[in-house]
């Protein structure tokens, strides 16, 4: 059935039922649309099909058709433009070969969304390859994890303008919905990014910011159950408490935070797959190896750091959670090393005032979830500065309101205010916005303070430390690097700069003006 | 003059008349080869020739002859096999443009070095793109700086086997000498490292280790300066006794640092270039940027943290010193930030044992320094194994023993003894060896001290408090990942292993064997 009588398109095409994919099946065919679902492996497509959309407002839920011959899959569209397909397939090769088997049938007026994550070059190329058959093809960013990609995810297509402009009035009705200060009425968290690969670039930055949320968290968990010596449900009350009001208030991490580190095992199960172990936490029963950069299975994560290498934006928040991961999942090596190391546990503390503490260490998260916004901001606006995408980042914020694992109320209150008032002018440095520096100034100290007793205490905090060493140095008047300047113009010729000479002091990041022969060749 | 009778080689081409290019130029005149040296700009062919060869022992001084045009340079070599060509230009598009500039100059029976930094990727390609006209294209490292490319670099050169035998004999002549525990005999710090790019990427994870070195020190350097208010003639001095005895023996950075801290300027300046100031240091007139990777001279930096996040090998010692010299390099936006942030700088501290708190910054920094080398080593196997070059650990070291810049004797006796004694058994993680883990943990409390000390006194401490938490995480048996796990398992169904259970734990880096569905879709 049609989703309402004006669209032309009534049934859409969706390539790739995981998680995510057969999720998406449903929860596009609650809003009343005809689904083809197509997978590689016949499993997944019966899989998809075994759950029947039912959440559709007013009865209106379309119907969900199966496929694993490509041929009648995409022959199952209606033959009148826009066809729209949308892709939720692994990265890399996995695409291009669909792309090859569907042949000749995928041609002038499809629009291909891929919402899958995807490095942003392989997305420019396929635009390139394709545009000469007529496709339209979207790099779009799909963030929230199965349960929004059923109930409204948060999305951002970048491609062609007219494509996507074809295709947003569908996007806006599935997309999570958020309301924001600067807004009376509710906003779908989605719109058009930009040109090129921009959309799947913004999706990376998305996932690159919750590298270093991830792990700024886990870090203060970690320093409560071990250093602080609490249960996992009085760390859950925490989570519950901070997610409630103030600076982490309505913050997706902390609040799963809280129900992942509540829930209990049930002494015969519950049948949500805890295992059949009686008493205690659900979160005792998972080990600390995370793999999902070892198995490939996702991208984002790394490419996240190399981008801020290769752009030369200050990101170790974000590296340093992307390195904890990497530890995490060797942990078969990890222990090997231990034996050698004995690099000391960390230890249970003396804390007198525990609440003044957990109150501190709010703050403290809150400052590293910060920098970790500001470091994928700066990524995202030195990317679209050098690749002319032209992508606004007051939209990135209000996409990721909701339907997004970033999302967090205050920050995004503060941050879209803030970009607002800029009106356009460009904002190459998310730390000169006024409101984002009294936050960082405001909870130095207890960033500080938390960095101090955690490394007293042997605690595991590389992101913690590195977002207190980031605020140090990226406001720096004078960094040490003065003597590494030095260093490397006596070996490499390379030429300084002189302090309070004007062209000099501060000028501009080129080769220096001076040479001092600290050793003739 | 031809260097020795039996050499069919009498004259070497050098492309490029940079620093770098214009010292390796006379330093192998001084060896009695005979040279020709071109650069697409006259002016620094003309400056090449300024200076003439005069070290060559018993009178064997070969001449220098400048071109300008490509044909005659290349016509001026010795009509036999092989005709040797260093190319010694910037990366990337360069050496493309002087390949195609030469167009059917450059056949069959040329040996190309290409000493410049080069990605490995970019060298491959040359590889595959050359062999065709019969062009060995060698990529080789070339470490020291300018000073070492005229009395001897390391090199590590890489790709075709049999043509880099053919020059080895002359590369020999030409590196550094150095005499290890191991061997009676000096041995030259050149060999043959392996096929494909492994030369340059040998050469860009030397570089990534100097970064994390780097970085280290300076960091040192600042907390002495700014915190225990030392002079600069001060801190030469213990740089000086660091770098005669003990852990940090012979360690080219603290000897050149301790140089950089003592030089003082002459009223009348002293012709070296340090300007007309009155007084002082010279190291006082160095401004803190660092502008090496914002002007794109050199990749080798943001390459090695490329390569960690691509090849998931933890090194946050070595991306931290990159993003500490992005930082640097953007002053102008410093100051801006820091006007904004006012983040405290580093505090005068009152310390009632300067010698001993000196003792322990050293061992602070051998830590750190070693932590430097088991992440460029670990990336450097990784790589080998990926990519089947069989880079043997052991000559690293040894070529990196004199005439490079992270050249450091008592950590090279340890590696390359630790090495040595694997007798070819694979080795993925360097902190598994015993002599280094137990450097690692002799020195974590006074890493850990004074990566506590600085944080309380606000230094600027990126690269050592990286280091501290690598030692750490990689070393842990209990992650607070556990946590970030059961988040990513929540809202991306990651699936976890479970602790104790036979397969899981430890297990592979492979998605987990359990999903708990915290929440329904």
């Amino acid at each position: 059935m049609a989703p309402d009588d004006e669209s032309p398109v009534k049934r859409i095409g969706i390539v790739g039922a995981g998680s995510m994919g057969s999720m998406m099946a449903l929860g596009i065919a609650e809003l009343g649309f005809d689904i083809s679902i197509w997978d590689i492996s016949p499993d997944n497509v019966k899989e998809a099909l075994s759950r029947k959309p039912e959440g559709g407002q007013e009865g209106k839920n379309g119907k969900i058709d199966g496929f694993t011959d490509i041929a009648e899959f995409v022959g199952s569209l209606s033959s009148e433009d826009p066809k729209v397909l949308i892709f939720s397939i692994t990265h890399g090769n996995a695409a291009d070969e669909v792309i090859a088997k569907m042949g000749d049938h995928l041609g002038k007026g499809f629009i291909v969304l891929d919402g899958g994550n995807e490095h942003y070059r392989n997305t420019e190329r396929r635009q390139r390859e394709l545009s000469d058959k007529g496709v339209a093809w979207i790099g779009m960013g799909v963030s929230g994890g199965y349960q929004s990609a059923r109930r409204g995810p948060s999305m951002s297509p970048g491609g062609d303008k007219a494509a996507v402009q074809k295709v947003l009035p569908i996007l806006e009705k599935f997309a999570a919905k958020a309301s924001s200060p600067e807004d009376t009425k509710e906003s779908p968290c989605v719109a058009y990014i930009g040109p090129g690969g921009s959309g799947h670039y913004v999706k990376t930055m998305h996932n690159g910011i919750e590298n270093g949320m991830l792990s700024t968290l886990c870090e203060a968990w970690g320093i409560m159950r071990y250093c602080l010596g609490m249960s996992n449900g009085d760390i859950g009350k925490v989570l519950d408490r901070w997610n409630s009001e103030g600076s982490l208030r309505s913050t997706f991490l902390v609040q799963i935070g809280a129900e992942i580190c509540q829930r209990k095992k049930t002494p015969k199960g519950d049948g949500q797959g805890e295992g059949t172990g009686e008493g205690g936490y659900v979160l005792d029963d998972v080990l600390d190896k995370v793999v999902q950069d070892d198995d490939s299975s996702e991208g984002t994560g790394f490419w996240s750091v190399m981008e801020a290498a290769y752009r030369r934006v200050t990101a170790p928040t974000i590296a340093a959670g992307q390195f904890l991961r990497y530890a995490s999942g060797e942990r078969a090596e990890r222990l090997e090393v231990a034996k050698e190391l004995q690099t000391p546990p960390p230890k249970q503390a003396d804390v007198p005032d525990k609440e003044a503490f957990v109150e501190e260490l709010c703050k403290a998260v809150y400052a590293s979830f910060v920098c970790s916004f500001c470091q994928g901001l700066e990524l995202i606006s030195k990317a679209s500065r050098a690749e002319q995408w032209n992508v606004d980042l007051a939209t990135c914020i209000r996409i990721w309101r909701e339907g997004c694992i970033i999302q967090s109320s205050q920050i995004a209150d503060m941050l879209e205010a803030a970009l607002a008032a800029q009106q356009g002018k460009e904002t190459s440095d998310i730390k000169l916005l006024k409101p984002v520096a009294q936050a960082l100034r405001d909870n130095y100290p207890a960033l500080k303070n938390i960095v101090l007793k955690a490394t007293e205490w042997d605690a595991v905090i590389p992101s913690l430390s590195a977002s207190l060493e980031y605020l140090k140095y990226d406001g720096s008047t004078a960094l040490p690097t003065q003597f590494m300047e030095a260093e490397m113009d006596f070996f490499g010729a390379h030429a300084y700069d002189r302090p309070h000479v004007k062209g000099e002091d501060p000028g501009k990041a080129k080769k220096g003006a001076h040479h001092y022969e600290w050793r003739p060749a």
